[in-house]
């Protein structure tokens, strides 16, 4: 899978000094400030089922290049997201060496040697050659998510300003509690999901959902769930089918599945069109008239989320990923003590019931990421007027729209 | 997502003289020769449910670079895969410029202009400015894979000489039917499943989903349907948690999404571990004695597929692929023909009524290829004697294994 | 270094079957055929001080991929380039094993244990575990660059069709002869060029040059020199300075210094401009009258090349390379005999005086690669009229011209 | 070109809050503290020749990421270098929008609108769009060099501790003054090049390169000059002839050549390879008694720096990268001014008279991330001891030394 024109990297630990995150790539031009960031942040930090730790987490961001006076300057973009935390782990994290005797003694410091069913702990170790899961749970840890958050703000504003595209998502299931077929939210009604406690778009389901996550908390267990991400105003065109990697499905999977907790990724019905016959299964094409007065054509239904042979198809685009319980588990599970090799309990860090709600914002800046970059490689451009100037150009030069 | 270490590229089309695919960045060494990809070719062209085209459809392979005597020689693997009916398509599909005469009346040469809902054809026009969709489905064909198969088999050779690791699959849904829970083939049961007419471990689910795939043909339809690869002897430790696209799943995803008709990738349990509660959605270690009289660490399960924080842990990675129906159904689908923009029916290709069997072998493929890049990006080599030793020093120098 | 939009892959042996190379990322619409790949491999073979092996060395082209009727169809290309001399061969180099006795006794099988100063042989067989530099040098060989004029000749007919750009290259020293400073061909100047014997655009520096590969022929010895590579109607702005890797002079420098033999590469003056001060090291910006009553920016001098701050800056690019002489000197060299560890004379490949003028077609081969991928960078597009389309926009609303 | 294993972005203006860098793909354990990267940097700011800027330019380095007591941890390593003028800049380089009134009639604020002759700014306004060069010059200004400085610090970390590499360089000429033959630095030399003023390694050549930068400042002009990085310790077969852009010296020319002002690059002899001939411009191969009793094969001369056939050789590597003289004149050259199109004097920022002492460390720097990516490619490995055995089990299979 390639990334033809945006390269991305985030860094920091998730009790660090700070997060830090570099996009490379995009135009000039793009109107984007630091509230702008801060309102998506605080998106993420949303969702009944949130530990203690969400509510008092206040993420401080500062946009450190690429960026003057609310307008991208064409170089990478730089943004840190400080750890209002740090204060108190400024010892145990510190990237110069301290001196033992302050490290003695320190909770905080203790060497984590019950690795947690789930997560990326035992792993790790083995793999780096640690004999502490710290350097592995402070990278791996959810928390490195913020950064994406930031950058996908920018990738969602340049989207926006090109081509008017709009990414919303809302949560389809929490548990075994799904929100009946047909529910789509609209390019507006991030606002509306956003005051949902589980970022569910249908009111019904969500009373259903919130009882769900409240009885996993009593029961001291987490909940999983899955998450869709829609997406509207889109070209067609954008992704191809001449090299596997071109695919915008591909690109979009690859995409999801790297967000912690995903074990699947669905385009647009997915696995239930799998079990369809292809009689049904796909999206028959048709004319309609279109508001200026002549005929356009038009998908009779979207069951393929708005991708075709690895390309956007010019409808609306549907992603989902499913994300498995936090593997933090209150009833903390059977594990090994790898400093003993003696059976033991799995550490126990803070955490939520439920990351689901908040894991959609995630999602959102995943694919507005990939999409960002699909324009640019179709359309090119160095600024915000030349890519809207190619791709209006390319819009009216399409024979059949 | 990255491929650190290999690099790979197709070309072709589906009624062109030949497929071409390059392999580049695996090391010297690795015994393997025509009479092995031409094995895994014809695993390709097995099935129940293959159209009257696959039958007779020969895979001419032939390595043109980067073997010498069975032996890979450090530099790019080169094959190319000829077309049997290539001469009665000679001059439609002639690179140079033909004959206007020659070409007058030619059925095959007459414009395709009433896209096929649910494949690369109206998308792909648009993007590239065509008039005749031939362009487009002749590179997006399925035909392509055969490429991949013949790049992955170079890829499983390799595992198998550097670890012993073995890549097996088994179609685990065809429509509606599914394998019940718990069926996982072994590291040798490839051949066994190879005997099956739709490649099912199961012998009674089998005998559903060939009556599933009759009932369809004789109904004009098509059907899809849920792969999954299993890949025995493992070390933990490929991909990894520090950047999201150096997960290993992440990157498995990109590539089985990659695969035409993919539209949902599973990871381990995938969506069924999203609707359980985090007590019974991982996988808890314990010590357990090993052969050699010590102890050693196991999951008492492998929910999570083989993948925990983006790393394999050494326990059976599982991965599957649900693929849609075939786009071209007999009982043709409506559309719009684009030279007269009327309403028309799509056209229609001879096709499969099912292509979920050999698509398994497509996947053994990517997967293979996804692993051996992981492999060498974290042992490194330039020779399978020099990978082996590394990844041995590894082994044994893991404090807990 | 990146290469955003382009991909290749180049394989096969220098007496293998046949070379073969993939380029992925090209839009649909650029007009080539067999012919125009015929024309620029028949410059590479041409040039005085060619052994015997090129005069005979016939390349069989042939277009496997991606083209049809004289027009890429927006997929992957690819091309063969048969070895004539392939029958001879044929056991040797087979992919597959051969029958031990009827490699025996072969002289083309004998390992070749005694490494050339110079070339890749010692380090080569060192890397790879090898204990006979044959698979060494069948891939080190510069028969593989026949593989890149190929693919380069597809790059330049894009070039050319989107922008009217033409790359031209001449020989400005061979061995201590060089051309006068101010030498500089013009757009439709290699058609002269290569009527020269050793490509060299001064009648009278030709001569010399002539003389001096008789010379060193005559002593049983070889010649290196340099190259230019002079690129004509580039617009402003390819490349970028915001980071190091898009910098459009970091991209040539890399594609150059990959070539075979190549141990130094200059950008415009460049080690001369180290020299000068700065004062007389730049090229100061002036109003000129241009052809349409207008005023437009002009530079008084090219010293930088046609690139300021890893960019195009519209004006002549020139870029050269320094090829040492070939290595497999007839008076053979020392060195060492792996397999007696005992002091030995160098093998004795046949090979040319001086590789110097045909070098040249593969420098404008690879500069060509080069800027094809930068105009896909900046300009997207994915097909001749759309990237045309948005270089135009860009050019007519550039305040200064 | 490629960099398999590590990638690294910069990001950050030159009057701006910081320099953000960020370096994803190195081991863990690797031994790092804030005291290495300041070492570093304060040698960045060494040289006669350098302007007040440098003199009161403190670089305040923060490590943010993935380096924990003075290790690194696996995960990407952040680092952040303050700007100590940035008081002065705060509102007329925010990234959010200031209050216009703010703005107004701050000088530093005022659009730059008369584009230097030899810098990015002409082509930069014209490729982004803009119509001031200020966006150009803050991030296409030799200030972003600090941040490559930075991260190189963490691979030449890297190489010592998992090769024992050392790397360093001196300067080879200053405009026309140049070095005699056959001075080269040896490993631990880097300490007394640096108390020369212009990091010359002959002392009375040091004196020349003195008087000529004096006498360029008193004439209100500037010097170029070329430096050579020389490395000592490096394993044969680092890099590959089997791709050109696996070729080692192909990376390390498009790194060099990556860097700002940089016109020329050469490896080993470079230019003067190609005027000699072949007989005398390669490295003869003989067997000498190593120190352990046996016998190791030796090169004569190291004309090829170190590489042949794109790889290293086991010999010491030399490249020399030759800079321009700095593009800001104080005697200020012609250009235009784009706001009135009318003939005007270039703007004129502080600057040095000469930059290529201090260049050299930068120099240093970009081999040094390359070489470090080379190891990871060909050894592999996740931790400092990982590769450490790698190497060491490759070295003791060699056959021959």
């Amino acid at each position: 899978m390639i990334w033809p024109m945006l390269r991305w990297l985030t860094a920091g630990e998730s009790h660090g000094q700070q997060l830090t995150a570099i996009l490379e790539g995009l135009p000039a031009g793009v109107r984007v400030q630091t509230t702008d960031l801060d309102a998506q942040l605080a998106r993420r930090r949303l969702g009944h089922g949130r530990s203690a730790r969400m509510s008092f987490e206040e993420d401080v961001v500062t946009l450190t290049g690429g960026v003057r006076h609310g307008i991208t300057q064409g170089g990478p973009i730089a943004v840190q997201i400080g750890n209002t935390e740090w204060p108190k782990w400024s010892t145990v994290m510190s990237a110069d060496p301290v001196d033992p005797q302050v490290l003695e003694g320190q909770a905080r410091n203790a060497p984590l040697t019950r690795p947690r069913p789930g997560h990326a702990d035992l792993a790790g170790l083995q793999k780096y050659g640690f004999d502490d899961v710290r350097p592995v749970l402070e990278r791996a840890s959810a928390r490195e998510t913020a950064a994406r958050v930031a950058l996908g703000t920018v990738a969602r504003q340049f989207l926006d300003q090109v081509l008017g595209v709009q990414v919303v998502s809302h949560v389809v299931g929490i548990g075994p509690v799904t929100v009946p077929s047909g529910v789509l939210p609209g390019p507006a009604d991030n606002p509306r999901i956003d005051e949902d406690p589980v970022r569910c778009a249908d009111p019904d389901t969500s009373g259903l959902m919130v009882a769900e996550v409240d009885d996993a908390r009593k029961s001291g267990d987490t909940l999983g769930g899955v998450i869709e991400v829609v997406v509207h105003g889109l070209p067609p065109g954008l992704g191809s089918h001449v090299h596997w990697d071109r695919r915008l499905d591909s690109r979009l999977a690859g995409a999801l599945m790297g967000v912690q907790s995903v074990k699947a990724v669905e385009v647009g019905d997915g696995l239930e069109t799998a079990r369809r016959r292809g009689s049904v299964a796909h999206d028959e094409i048709e004319l309609v008239d279109s508001v200026d007065g002549g005929q356009s054509l038009s998908r009779r239904t979207d069951r393929a989320g708005g991708i075709e042979g690895g390309m956007t198809n010019g409808e609306v685009l549907r992603v989902r990923a499913a994300m498995k319980p936090i593997s933090t588990v209150p009833r903390a599970l059977d594990t090994v003590d790898v400093s003993t090799k003696e059976a033991a309990v799995a550490i126990n860090q803070r955490s939520d019931a439920c990351a689901v709600p908040r894991g959609s914002v995630v999602m959102e800046a995943m694919v507005a990421l990939v999409l960002a970059d699909a324009v640019l490689e179709k359309f090119g451009g160095d600024s915000v007027p030349e890519t809207r100037r190619n791709v209006q150009g390319y819009l009216d030069a399409l024979p059949i729209r």
